[in-house]
């Protein structure tokens, strides 16, 4: 039998981590222990252990969803939807990311605060949510490329080598520093040498 | 009357400075005190504070110190005594700048975690002496566009942005990825595409 909740709906992994989110949220990651989001969900913290071995793997896929709930999928739909040049819609694609980390830095701080954290710590699936945003960046270098605005070249390692290099404007250990003046002309800066060495004219 | 310490020095900037970083190294910035620099210094802190307004700004000073002697110095004689083409030496520079940042996180861990942590506090302080280091990497850039290896641009512009994309190798926010496997290779492929952007042939 599928342990229920006290709401009568199942104890499945999306209702755990809906509860999960929402608690840390109010509390923060270091005030929330796993007692707090099992009573939420009204079971016991040992029925929550069955899940999720620890705390941290809670947390660690907590923010593995909202990584791609707000930035993997939003981004996907540009390569898809966008008209225009390849290289517009790579600008577009990369601003975008870009932001969204910046409006999820200051309008959405706890999950931002502990997505940043989480980098540190969760390489591994930190790695892998990288490696299909830089997925997206390649399909996007491909396309380019088949119409001639790209030199050609590996597009998969130009697209991660294109991601790495504007690092400044969206990893989360900058965050800082996308507030300083002249951030905006840094990006322009950048972007407009990485477009030197990618456009075929 | 200048104060003197107990050894009959005079209380100089230097001196203050050498006793701060030789506390900060030991206790680390958050178990230091004003009165600990005092004590070695044998003077008290009141004579301290005519010097400095705050133990911030003496750690402030202590890094901005250790940046110049152990990055902005070795770097600058890259420009004057390495042979080689201009794009020799630019890679040979920034091969320098990346080797240096790696090997005091490890090798003078104390002194990197407070310069990363000034980092993100002392702003104006980091961009002058980001400031430096652009300028020589300006400097091998003027180099390379009179001998016609780079193409004309816009070289203080294009320094910016060459020190910028490659954040991710020597910014100290970065310091946990530097040890993943594959970062030479991202370097690597970072560097071909700004290159592709650069390079006259």
């Amino acid at each position: 039998m599928i342990p229920m909740t006290a709401n009568d709906l199942p104890l499945t992994r999306e209702a755990i981590l809906d509860a999960a989110e929402q608690v840390l949220r109010r509390f923060g990651p270091d005030k929330t222990s796993v007692v707090d989001i099992a009573k939420v969900l009204k079971v016991s913290h040992g029925t929550l252990y069955r899940h999720f071995a620890s705390k941290a793997s809670i947390r660690e896929a907590v923010t593995e969803r909202w990584l791609h709930q707000s930035i993997t999928i939003p981004l996907a739909a540009i390569g898809d939807e966008a008209g225009g040049s390849a290289a517009a819609q790579l600008r577009l694609w990369m601003e975008t990311l870009i932001g969204l980390k910046r409006s999820f830095s200051t309008q959405d701080a706890e999950m931002f605060s502990m997505y940043a954290a989480v980098t540190l710590i969760e390489a591994e699936m930190i790695a892998q949510h990288v490696e299909r945003l830089i997925e997206q960046v390649g399909r996007l270098i491909d396309k380019g490329m088949q119409n001639g605005e790209f030199k050609a070249a590996d597009s998969a390692q130009l697209a991660r080598a294109l991601f790495l290099a504007t690092s400044r404007f969206h990893h989360p250990a900058h965050a800082a520093e996308w507030l300083l003046e002249g951030n905006a002309a840094d990006f322009e800066a950048v972007w407009t040498l990485l477009m030197r060495g990618m456009l075929s004219s």
